[in-house]
C-alpha cells in the first residue's frame, strides 16, 4: 500500500508572530488549532487525531476541546523535522482506518519563553552530542550546524555570499506574506556585514526566535471532498535520517543529510519529478541547511546548490520559488509547520502578494536536529 | 482499511530485572532490543521503524545498530499506555507500507535510577493535575490513584479483600514465569496486613519499581510468515482517552477509563468475544486499575469487578487467566511493554510452567497516567 493522495490538508491557523506574546504556550497552540479547525470548516470535536510537539499533550486538548474520543495520539521527535514527518504519521494513523481528521498544532515562545539554544540542552537527542561536540563548547545550534557550513565550502566552493542570496530572498518574500516579524527589506551587503554567529555563520544566516503558534488539520482524502476549503492533497511523503546521527562531527559525510534517504521515495510515491515543482518550502533554521537540502533533493547536483540559488532561481517569479512566506529566517521559527501552512496557501491560490502563480504542485521539508529530514509533495485538487 | 492481522509480534527481548541493574537505561534497551531481533531471527540492520518511550531517541539506535535507512520514528506518550499504544502505531506504519519491522524498546532504571514518583512531576500530562490535585499533597500515582478505587469502594461496595485477590494471584503467576522480581509467595492475609501507602491502596496494591530493558519487534503480517518463530497475529487493536483526562477529581465519572472507548473497538476489528479470549494480560500499576479495566472491557458490568475475580476465574486454570507473567505487581514495572511479551510468549506456547494451555486468543492492555487506554487482542497463527 502506499500513503499517495490518502490525506489532505483541510485546515490552516496561524496566531500573530511576536518577540512576546504575552500568552502561554497551551493558549497559543490552541489559538492557532482553532483557526486551523474553523478554516477546515469543522468543530474542535470533529478531531480523533492529535500529533503534539513539545510540552503540550493531547490531554490539553481533549480536555480544552471537549474531544469525546481521541482515537490516535502521538509525537514525531525530529526535531524541526517533526512537523512533515507528522503529516507522514497522519496520513498513515488516517489510511489506517484509526482516525479522520488529525490536528497538528505547534506553538512556543521561543523568543520571550525558552530559547532554543537553552532548549537544546534538555533535548535528549542532544545528549549525544556529549562526547565530541560539547566538549569543544559546541552547543547551540549555530555552533553544531557551522562545521557542516564550513566542510561544504571547504569541499565545494560554497561562499558566505551564497548563503546571503538565500536570506535575502527570504526576507523579499517575508514582506510580500505581510505575516512576518521581520518588516524591513535586508540587502546582500548588510548580511556580509552581519556579525559573525559561529564562522561561517553571521547573523542573518540564522533563523528568528519567535512566539507564536501555527497548526494544521489533515483528513482523510475521502472526507476532504465535502469540505470548506479546496483540498490540497498530499502525494507523497517520507522521513530519512542520516548516517551516524548521534555526533555531528563524527559522521561519514558532514555534508549529506536524512532528506537524501526521503526525498527519492516522497518522488517516487508522488510520481512527480523535479520539473514538476511549482513552489518549494525547505526547512530554513540557517540559510546553508537550505543550500544543503536542495541539493540533496536532487535539485542540483551535490555541491553546486550556490550557484545553483544565484540569478533568480528561487525568487517569487523563477525556476524555483523558495520559502514565499519568509520561512524560519524572517517569519518566524515555528519549527516547520509554519511551511506547511504556506505551502498549502499556495496550493489554494490564497497567498496574497507572495502566491506564486498557476502553483499546482509543491514541496515542504523539515530538518531535524541530528540531521533527519522529511518532506511531502503536494498539489492542488 | 482495518488493521486487522496486519501486523505480527515476530520478536520478544527482556534482561533480567532487578532492583539495580548497574547499566545505563540505553544500555538496557539496546540489550532487551538485540534480544528481541535475535528471537525474531532479524539483524539489527532489518529494524525500519522504531517507537520509543522515555528518555532513548531513534538516534540512539540507529548508531549504536547502524541502521542504514530508519523509514519511521515516533513516541506515543501515553504513560503505561504507551506500549500497546506502540504496537497500534507500528501497525499502522506498517500497513501504510513505510516500513517492515518495528523496534519498540523499553527500559529504565526506575529503582535505582529515576523513580516513578519523581519522573511524573517532571511529565507534562502532569502539569494538567497543578489545579487540583497537587495543592492537597497529591503527587505520587497512588495518591492520585487511591481517589478512583476508593470511589468504586462507595458506589459499588467492592473490598480491599478483592484487591488482594488480584495480588496474591499475580504473584502466584510470577513464582512460575520465574522472570520476576518477586519470589516469594504471598497470601491474602499479608497482602490486608500491608501498610497503607493511599487508602485505599496497600503496598501489595502497588506495581514494583524496577531496573530493566524488554523490547519487541512488530513486523508486516506478510513478511513473517517465513520467518524463526510462529507468528503471533495482532487481530484488533485501539487506543481510548478517558472523558477530561487532565484532572483525575473532576471527570464525569471516576470510575470509567480510556480503555472503555477502545476496548470495543479493538473487539470488532478483532471479530472476537469476550468468551474468545483465553489469557489476558491486564496493565497493572495498581491492583484495583486492573479490576476496572476488566469491567470497561466488559468480562462484567461495572461495579461487578470484585465478585469477578474472586473464586479462581483469574487463576492460570481459571476462566480468564490474568497477568501469567507476574505483572507490574509481581515481575517488573516495565510500563507494560512486559505483558505484550508474555502474550506472545502464551500464544507461541512457549510460557514454561505459566502456561496457559491451548492458548490461542488472548488480550494485553495499557493503562496511561491520565486514564488512556490501549488494547491488543493477538492469536496465534
Amino acid at each position: 500500500m502506499s500513503l499517495r493522495e490518502k490525506g489532505v490538508i483541510t485546515g490552516i491557523g496561524e496566531t500573530a508572530y511576536s518577540r512576546a506574546s504575552g500568552k502561554s504556550v497551551l493558549a497559543l497552540q490552541l489559538e492557532a488549532s482553532l483557526a486551523a479547525i474553523a478554516d477546515a470548516g469543522l468543530t474542535p470535536k470533529d478531531i480523533d487525531g492529535i500529533i503534539v510537539y513539545g510540552s503540550t499533550v493531547a490531554e490539553d486538548f481533549i480536555t480544552n476541546f471537549g474531544i469525546a474520543d481521541l482515537r490516535f495520539s502521538a509525537v514525531t521527535p525530529m526535531g524541526g523535522a517533526s512537523s512533515v514527518a507528522a503529516v507522514q504519521c497522519a496520513i498513515a494513523a488516517i489510511s489506517a482506518g484509526i482516525c479522520n481528521h488529525v490536528l497538528i498544532p505547534l506553538g512556543r515562545n521561543g523568543s520571550s519563553g525558552t530559547r532554543i539554544g537553552t532548549r537544546v540542552q534538555q533535548m535528549p537527542q542532544f545528549r549525544t552530542i556529549g562526547e565530541f561536540e560539547m566538549p569543544v563548547g559546541a552547543i547551540a545550534p549555530a555552533q553544531l550546524y557551522a562545521p557542516m557550513a564550513r566542510r561544504h565550502m571547504e569541499l565545494y566552493g560554497t561562499t558566505s555570499r551564497h548563503l546571503a542570496e538565500i536570506a535575502v530572498n527570504t526576507r523579499k518574500h517575508a514582506l510580500l506574506n505581510g505575516r512576518g516579524m521581520m518588516t524591513k527589506p535586508l540587502t546582500v551587503e548588510e548580511h556580509q556585514a552581519s556579525r559573525m554567529i559561529s564562522d561561517p555563520l553571521r547573523l542573518f544566516d540564522c533563523s528568528l526566535e519567535s512566539d507564536g503558534g501555527c497548526a494544521v488539520v489533515v483528513s482523510a482524502a475521502e472526507r476532504a471532498r465535502d469540505m470548506k476549503q479546496r483540498p490540497v492533497l498530499v502525494m507523497g511523503v517520507a522521513e530519512g535520517h542520516p548516517d551516524s546521527p548521534s555526533a555531528i562531527t563524527q559522521r561519514p559525510d558532514l555534508t549529506r543529510l536524512g532528506l537524501a534517504k526521503a526525498a527519492p521515495r516522497a518522488f517516487k510515491m508522488a510520481g512527480v519529478s523535479h520539473a514538476d515543482i511549482d513552489v518549494a518550502e525547505v526547512y530554513d533554521c540557517f540559510t546553508y541547511i537550505v543550500l544543503c537540502q536542495l541539493e540533496d533533493m536532487g535539485f542540483c547536483k551535490k555541491g553546486e546548490g550556490g550557484p545553483f540559488v544565484m540569478d533568480g532561481t528561487i525568487a517569487i517569479d523563477g525556476k524555483l520559488p523558495l520559502n514565499t512566506h519568509g520561512g524560519l529566517l524572517s517569519q518566524a521559527h515555528m519549527a516547520g509547520i509554519n511551511h506547511v501552512v504556506e505551502l498549502t496557501r499556495q496550493l489554494r491560490g490564497a497567498a496574497g502578494k507572495a502566491q506564486v502563480k498557476d502553483a499546482e504542485i509543491g514541496l515542504v521539508t523539515g530538518y531535524g536536529d541530528m540531521g533527519d529530514g522529511s518532506i511531502a509533495i503536494m498539489r492542488r485538487a
